[in-house]
């Protein structure tokens, strides 16, 4: 059972809009449903409907989406959730970030690694650094993100189970990147533009194999049951997401 | 560092074709690309060419994609990856499905809610629960994954924390599955035409809040660098995705 | 040569913004780039560069785009250029439209069907017809349309090559407009919901087949030759395009 | 009324193969659905079930996709529909190809600007030209195509209402092209890669502007009333669709 809990995060929906708030008993929601006194509702089970208020428990994506301050374009669910996996990032794995940015992607595989897991992140802008650190600390759940506001190239603790590169050149780091990656480990990049992905393709015939590129289009229906039909706009590009392996450079002989 | 075991998994990559096996130091492989001795590999680090072929420790998705023996259509990785998260399965969460068909995505949530998690699954066909049986215990990491041979009907041990349901009229056991679900948990839906996600609409229109429907559509790439361009075909649809929380019938009344 | 008149079209482009306009030799254009004297270009060819402006001679999708006066949503290039050809509409065809709405589509098959053609189109609504009147009056190239404000079940001189539905339920009115079709012609539907989509299929189900269904995409791309990428939003959804054929509903019998 | 003649075209649709052909009195048609006599159905009207077999009048379309012999990728429906009206080829256009291919897409722009109107198209390579002069001496209606098997760089009758280019190079010949367009008039191009969109909006940065990229994508459904979804697999990608016009190079300037 999960009770919301004073001091604890709830997820308030008023029609479309959603609200992502940390509650404490002296305060109150005032939108356009009304005044909620947050008194009033804590204790309660989450999930029920509050006179034109739903309040759920935030999810994973509730809280990426609704309550980290973004300095940055983040990425978003439908690419963030694939590429976790994609990479292979795991239960206890140590993951790799180089560009921070807000940490939405950070806490992403925070979550995935768990608390016996590690995800080191590097962000070079001071400002995201902070801004990051401040999302991370609010809303993560253990003591596994080692954010690092520093270039990764100064950095030698290598074994990395997995890795993600989210920079604007991302082939500049990508050499470094791989002397960190455990032999076979996979690394993750996402790019907005095809001049990009044609140069990291280049940047990973060496060292690199299982290459793959792509892109995820999502396309929202309308919940209406008599009338099914897809929105009437979407988001038609984030970027190309472009996945690799580390491979050995020297080929094995067959005799 | 992760060394090839006697008895471990490889992932053998020829030209575009993968090959999952898991080996012994008395067997080869025999491929287009010649004899691949194992004896040769075992004690190897991952990650290296060897003749024609290049061998990788397997990811989750190789697993589930090239190890899985498939009885029934599974659940893509464009799509499992995605409602694993949406559905805010995480380390340590209690995961219903229902309807576990070859294990692909019960395997996906398995290693999502990890050794501190459980999942449990419901299958009604015999041969289909016997083959992903068989898949789990193959491949599975962990003893978190209880696997039942029955209808969901028959089950009372409920405060799931999230839900997923992959049978032909999702809408029949939605009751159910409601009632085995902790408050504001989320249940995650595919179906295959608009016409279910219509009925499916209808059902949840009572005790569901926040109800979502959405395709994912995955588009490859080649990866030429001085061709950068989508592949020729793609797949063009698996199914649309249906996500709702649960939610009090009553609404509290504002005074 | 095209030459600007007076009394003429141009499209005006101001960075990402357009305009068409009919001009005199007495007025301006007055924008962001400044004043703009249609006295200083009349007599000129199109396509030049004029201060901050871009002129062009419009194109049949720029008046459709650009300078109809909408009343209702329009059926967009993506669209009406597809189904004007799946329809089989052509040189010299007759060509019937029920639901005329703002006229763009209607204009589209004029231009199709040309001066030996006739476009004969069915509105109901009084308002819509009358603009779609002014619309077709103002740009239309010959007098080949025939805009009817009355219900097609009131019309009796069939034999048409082509039809177009673009009515809320297009089945209500199927079997007239194929009573009105050449055996074999090709009827077209655009339905914005998968229900009436279902609906139509099933309505199709006697006197028709060669029944198809389908959706067009259209994702736009930014134009810098160092960054070539998809705008980041789209419409995601225009309409379900359903075509039949019209065929006996008798099988002949092979001895 | 469209009567089935000897020496005629007809569509025989067989389930779901489709064929175009031909047809003399003294022939029969042997398919799955067992044998066709055309001495029983000429002189009948289009549009009938014969047996196991439907038989409609070919349209444009048809004849394009089952009828054309292929000696080159053709441009498909989905983007030569759009493109016609895109580059504002209309009834008595003058049009401009370079790159005849296998003659589909000249075939649909003869049919676009009618008897009026002219088709001039290039194709250095003896064997598409000659294969897509059959092409279009066999379904051709008009005698409005003028193929020429010889650069484009050798031809100077200029004043073409719109052009489009289809070969490997664009930007090789883009100079010449524009120097053959009437001022303001609208160019296409079609390239599979993104390297080549990039090239491409180099080569369009002097001469040409309002420049568009895109791509067209066409996804078809199952015709199932009560299973309304798309099809399983779709052609993901053809290529890259840019647009452009005649614009002068010298600015007027403004006083």
């Amino acid at each position: 059972m999960s009770v919301i809990q004073d001091n604890g995060l709830i997820l308030i929906i008023y029609k479309d809009k959603k609200y992502l708030k940390r509650i404490t008993a002296d305060q109150s929601f005032h939108g356009k449903g009304g005044a909620l006194r947050y008194s009033d509702i804590i204790g309660k089970e989450y999930g029920f409907r509050f006179g034109d208020y739903d309040i759920y428990e935030p999810t994973i994506e509730d809280i990426v989406m609704y309550a980290f301050k973004r300095e940055t374009q983040i990425i978003y669910p439908k690419d963030s959730f694939y590429i976790t996996f994609k990479i292979n990032a795991k239960n206890a794995s140590r993951v790799l970030e180089v560009g921070t940015g807000s940490g939405a992607f950070t806490y992403i595989l925070a979550h995935t690694v768990g608390p016996r897991g590690k995800v080191v992140s590097f962000e070079m802008e001071d400002r995201h650094y902070k801004n990051a650190r401040k999302n991370i600390e609010k809303y993560g759940e253990w003591n596994n993100v080692e954010l690092r506001n520093e270039d990764v190239t100064d950095y030698f603790d290598g074994g990395f189970d997995a890795a993600f590169i989210d920079v604007r050149e991302p082939w500049t780091c990508l050499d470094k990147v791989r002397s960190l990656m455990k032999e076979s480990a996979s690394v993750g990049m996402i790019v907005p533009t095809a001049n990009q992905v044609s140069e990291l393709l280049r940047a990973l015939e060496t060292g690199f194999g299982y290459v793959e590129v792509m892109e995820i289009m999502h396309r929202k229906y309308k919940t209406v049951a008599e009338r099914v039909r897809p929105q009437d706009r979407m988001i038609a590009h984030t970027g190309y997401l472009v996945f690799a392996r580390k491979i050995e450079t020297k080929t094995m002989i067959t005799e």
